[in-house]
């Protein structure tokens, strides 16, 4: 059978890797010991192995791990299970990388808009696209429309939800988006810009399905998901099921999971159809370092055929003079969340959210476009 | 708004304390600094509230902080992502417990059967009850079913599919489970005992929902699945939508969420409607201590108007020698998962059933039944 390759980093003394090693291999495939497993076909074909080994500093192993891809099949989320789903208890491991067969990655599909598509949504040529958050949660839906219809009319290019923007009783998602998708749609035609409201999606499969339909209904191209709270076969499920809807994937629940955020948030993300991918920056009140953050980037934007390219989105605490060096670092091929440092401007909102969507636009002048 | 409290322990220096803790109920309620906040109603009522900081160590604080019960509402994800979904991202904090108003429990609904509904589903009295594994992956659909008919023969109470057996090309869901459930009735008829048969259940929400479906079909009334991996909100639904199904929660990918397994495997999927919840038990291949056990053990069975009870499920790596230890440490309210030492007997595998069976059953002779 195919192998896929789980690469694994292993805490343990180097008497004990080997069999550290060999373990892992078979608790992410047969579960059993060999002298349990009465069938040569399995211990041969399904049967985890030990590929290499490598000794990356005192105390740490890098173990690659050849598992049956037959045993993933088609779903997303039994592809987790089998890269990490009991390892995921032992402490000692984290899941760093994966290598997949290519068939596998096409079974998946990817992303339906991807980077250019997502600039197409908002009639951008070569630059970075900027995206703004309508929160904070509590507020009615008249009053996120307000401030959705403020943030539009800057011309920022992207304008989603607070990721705990959910179907709460006290804001409703269906007034909710009438409310920010009818704000943004009259401020874009005051602008002439292609401003886009994203809202969030959640609950279980078939009411995220649900208000995908009634986004749909409001005109809108793209929502955002917690792929690690809606399971990744759900949202992969939904990717596939909706193929007009860009996929915005938001990491809650991502970063405690001890898998390296660049395959889980880059790679993995992309291959079940995050468009865009959002991440906590380097340097914002979250703890990724730039390495991180470039490695994330790399994974979504990197070929990979037959997949098209995930848009890297780097968020969280980032304040207005920060974004030169930011755009310097990522490049045109990226999209800046800004969320608190716009809406903390108050009265002047829609001011700051010009001068921000000005100094992206200017930034990238000459390279092609505006 | 009525408030549920989420406790988490912070690595942070004592001067750091009180703005860490402060930051983390902002983080996970209305994600904004106050002064971007412009509605009284929002400050009061929906902004994380810090109730209380303790020291608990050098470096180490435990921290109550309150946040609005609506703002989760009905909805198993919401609530992970109220509770934890971007502080997940920030490795200095760990979720150790939460508490909830009952209402909110009473919402989600908890177990379908609880730990009386599952002894009588194998017809036990008051003694632990015992659950076998049917594995490896990648045995053909047949080869699967003579294994469960040689454990069902050996008076197993529950025969359960490996957590890895999902729907692959090789060994489909419906074949398989027709083989393992036709071989567990007819030992059944055998030896005159109720043994069940524990199809895994995977795939998204709809796909899921479709595998009960086909396990009703065949008389089946207890299936397992990885609520971390198929999304909370889509393993509640199920529990909800099939309430003559008893349900298995398997931890897989829950042991990496820096979530403390009591409140996570014992409370949380307790709520959601775990009948059952297996964890790695103490001693075998994984890493927890007997102190988590027994909390994970004592979560899941204290009272807990109106929930119904759960059963603990010990697991991983249990030889048969263990078993009298294990059983005086979690008392007759528990179910022993034992897979590998089972099926390393080979020719021998029923008559270590009958074994392992005759100890538990004789271990709480004079409890009241057998």
């Amino acid at each position: 059978m195919e192998r896929m390759v789980a690469i694994y980093r292993v805490r343990s003394d180097a008497a004990s890797i080997e069999a550290r090693a060999r373990a892992i291999a078979l608790e992410q495939s047969v579960e059993l010991p060999p002298e349990a497993i009465f069938s040569e076909a399995v211990l041969r074909d399904v049967a985890g192995e030990v590929q290499a080994i490598g000794e990356l500093g005192p105390g740490l192993f890098e173990v690659r791990i050849g598992l049956a891809a037959a045993t993933a099949g088609c779903d997303a989320g039994q592809l987790l299970n089998m890269l990490f789903g009991n390892t995921s208890l032992q402490d000692d491991v984290t899941l760093w990388d994966a290598e997949f067969p290519e068939a596998m990655a096409a079974n998946f599909g990817g992303p339906n808009y991807g980077i250019s598509g997502l600039r197409k949504i908002c009639g951008a040529g070569n630059r970075a696209l900027t995206c703004a958050a309508v929160k904070p949660q509590g507020l009615p839906p008249a009053e996120l429309g307000a401030l959705a219809g403020r943030l539009a009319a800057g011309g920022i290019d992207f304008i989603k939800d607070d990721h705990g923007l959910a179907d709460q009783g006290y804001s409703r998602f269906a007034e909710r988006v009438r409310a920010c998708a009818g704000a943004v749609c009259h401020a874009s035609d005051d602008t002439g810009l292609l401003t886009s409201y994203v809202p969030n999606i959640s609950g279980d499969l078939n009411l995220a399905a649900a208000q995908i339909g009634l986004a749909m209904e409001e005109g809108i191209e793209a929502v955002m998901a917690e792929p690690m709270i809606l399971g990744l076969s759900n949202f992969n499920r939904l990717v596939r099921d909706f193929p007009g809807m860009a996929f915005f994937a938001h990491p809650a629940m991502g970063g405690a999971a001890r898998i390296a955020p660049p395959l889980l948030l880059g790679k993995l993300f992309r291959m079940f159809g995050a468009d865009a991918t959002i991440f906590p920056n380097y340097g914002g009140r979250f703890s990724y370092s730039p390495e991180t953050c470039k490695a994330i980037a790399d994974e979504a934007r990197r070929p990979w055929q037959p997949l098209k390219r995930t848009m890297p989105c780097p968020a969280g605490g980032m304040p207005l003079e920060r974004v030169p060096g930011i755009l310097d670092f990522y490049g045109p091929e990226t999209m800046l969340l800004i969320g608190g440092s716009l809406l903390a401007a108050g009265d002047r909102l829609t001011a700051e959210a010009v001068a921000l969507q000005a100094r992206v636009v200017r930034h990238f002048e000459g390279a092609g476009n505006a």
